[in-house]
């Protein structure tokens, strides 16, 4: 079964970055195998210079592919800005438990808004909104939760999306 | 039909980073697109520490997606040591004509070695060696190419291996 996909969503220097960086141990530590999606700004370098991937891929290989002991990276042309079902259906396989984006809040994703004091600071709707994460109380429909309350967003996460058996 | 692949072998310094560099672009002209998969050390970092994506492996993540305007990145756990074959069977697919492996050399992937002055450099067979790639002219059952003759080098493999008609 395809791995369901998470996103949260918030105006940059919202903290989405820091936020998803503190959820995973939990979600790991709970058997989870997470993967993130993300947006690199447009001319933003995925490799480092310099190196020998990087000069592959310069030299105009369409995919640059390095495996270490027990990692990978790689380094792909596509044919546009991917969406994140097309990264999951070409390349994370039944490997994965839960998918974990920042960002792209147009997209039908079941969402998790980060904002400072208010919703209205991201501009996403209620639908498939599962929680605010703010640093104040905030009046909504959906469970708010504190930015610094790690534990109950990762137990609304797992109460969400609940660990394949099979996994 | 799944890409072949072409193993680039000699000792490390024996200029094989460079070489696939330098034959890369003589493919992409004729119309190839190419993949390359190379090894890296032990402990390499295949990231760049800081970055955001670097900091959601760090966090634990499986897998970490980067996706830009046209291109992406992804950094990922593997089980082991990966031959390039599952590579390419995982994330190599239809969109690629050859690849191109940097060592591996104790597979039985069709070869070129690269070396200084003599084939005794590289501990290999003459099983599906291709061509000998020498800074000198080396007596050979095989082709002999000198290392600047780039042109002739990307003919060979040309040759070998036939542009798909579908591509």
């Amino acid at each position: 079964m395809a791995p369901p996909i998470l996103s949260f969503v918030g105006r940059s220097n919202s903290g989405k970055t820091t936020l998803i960086e503190r959820v995973i141990p939990e979600l790991t530590r709970a058997g989870y195998r997470v993967a993130t999606v993300k947006h690199a700004g447009h001319g933003f370098e995925l490799d480092t210079e310099g190196k020998d991937s990087w000069r592959h891929k310069q030299a105009g290989a369409s995919t640059v592919v390095v495996v270490s002991k027990g990692s990978m990276a790689m380094f792909a042309d596509v044919s546009e800005e991917m969406k994140v079902e097309e990264v999951r259906d070409r390349f994370l396989d039944n490997q994965t438990d839960l998918i974990i984006a920042e960002g792209w809040k147009s997209e039908g994703y079941p969402k998790i808004a980060v904002v400072r004091e208010q919703f209205e600071e991201v501009n996403v709707s209620l639908d498939g909104l599962l929680a605010i994460v703010s640093m104040k109380p905030i009046e909504a429909p959906v469970p708010c939760i504190d930015r610094n309350d790690i534990a109950t967003l990762a137990k609304l996460i797992i109460q969400h999306y609940p660990k394949p058996a099979s996994a």
